[in-house]
């Protein structure tokens, strides 16, 4: 199944250039398990679910200790009927047939207590789309109660849910929110904004 | 039915406080027709989406003509089930009973024809998402068909299609998308990007 993001980094100063490639180094230890390319509008990664989520965290920290107010966005896809399958995006996340909604939301909350802890604050929004069947909202209603239940929900909002806490955290209830969420081979989207030191407060 | 937007402006500058503020006079002309509310990681705009993409257009011009990198996000949704319907939205550009694929097209490009100039160069990239229904897939082809004819077309990418040209036809490009695909009453979304003024060459 294909996956990947379309992802953006807005640094909000002049030297947004020089943060941005500052940051680029975190992904490095990545390169080898996805393909990465550029243009003026985002970086496309194709790859599996936990090596994007890992690159996206760790560059979105790494941006984010400028003390700058920094955002990320990610346009993420899975399993989308118009993209060819690619041997880079084999993983075993998706759980094979498919489970329980409640044995779900439990391993989504194993997953988020189990993430590495970056001592980066960050606010987030994203909204989870499933796409191709009938019962979207239902899976969409059961990853909210996941996320309620997750440590860093932030409230409703409309058209998305907020998340606050650890960049670390944040990041994996992402991933597990696209992993656990929807057929397991369906196409399922998100649309993700992760901020860093803006000067409103909440 | 409920329709609308959480946009999000970034200003790639030390000043980015002042053009925010500076360019939210652009939705003073629009604001009896839709709500907004503004928290510190987007403003939620609730309303019709001709009301909706003329506010966004405006408000991403206004900061564009700062001449700094300026980076506007949008995540648009029109019928979701879980959001209860308002008056403040009633809309008739949804077309009421469902029109065959070609009539829907002609309306789209009649719309991009229509669109006023701004002088804002403008690069887009958005993603359309048709939700509860099988033939999602159709939708979004000849979505993309339209927009290979609307004079904007920037060509395809993993996840997203982009769009160049004038934000008065860029924005009446990606309105069209969500008004004339997708049933009618259904649940439709965009993620919606648009730059200006970046230092990266395409």
């Amino acid at each position: 199944m294909y996956s990947g993001a379309q992802i953006s980094l807005y640094p909000m100063t002049g030297d947004f250039v020089g943060i941005i490639l500052g940051a680029l180094s975190a992904l490095d230890p990545y390169r080898e398990r996805m393909q990465v390319e550029t243009d003026d509008l985002s970086t496309l990664l194709v790859g599996p679910p936990e090596v994007l989520f890992a690159a996206m965290r760790d560059l979105f920290v790494a941006a984010a200790r400028s003390g700058e107010h920094c955002v990320l966005h990610a346009t993420l896809s899975r399993g989308c009927p118009g993209e060819p399958d690619d041997a880079i995006c084999y993983t075993t996340e998706y759980g094979g047939p498919r489970q329980p909604l409640e044995e779900r939301k439990a391993a989504a909350l194993g997953s988020v207590s189990a993430a590495p802890v970056t001592s980066t604050s960050s606010a987030a929004q994203f909204s989870l789309y499933v796409m191709g069947t009938d019962d979207h909202m239902d899976e969409i209603y059961g990853c909210i109660d996941f996320l309620k239940q997750s440590g860093v929900f932030g409230g409703a909002k409309n058209f998305c849910t907020r998340l606050d806490g650890d960049a670390g955290a944040v990041f994996a209830a992402v991933e597990a929110a696209l992993c656990r969420f929807g057929p397991p081979e369906g196409h399922v989207t998100i649309d993700l904004t992760v901020s860093a030191n803006s000067p409103t407060r909440r």
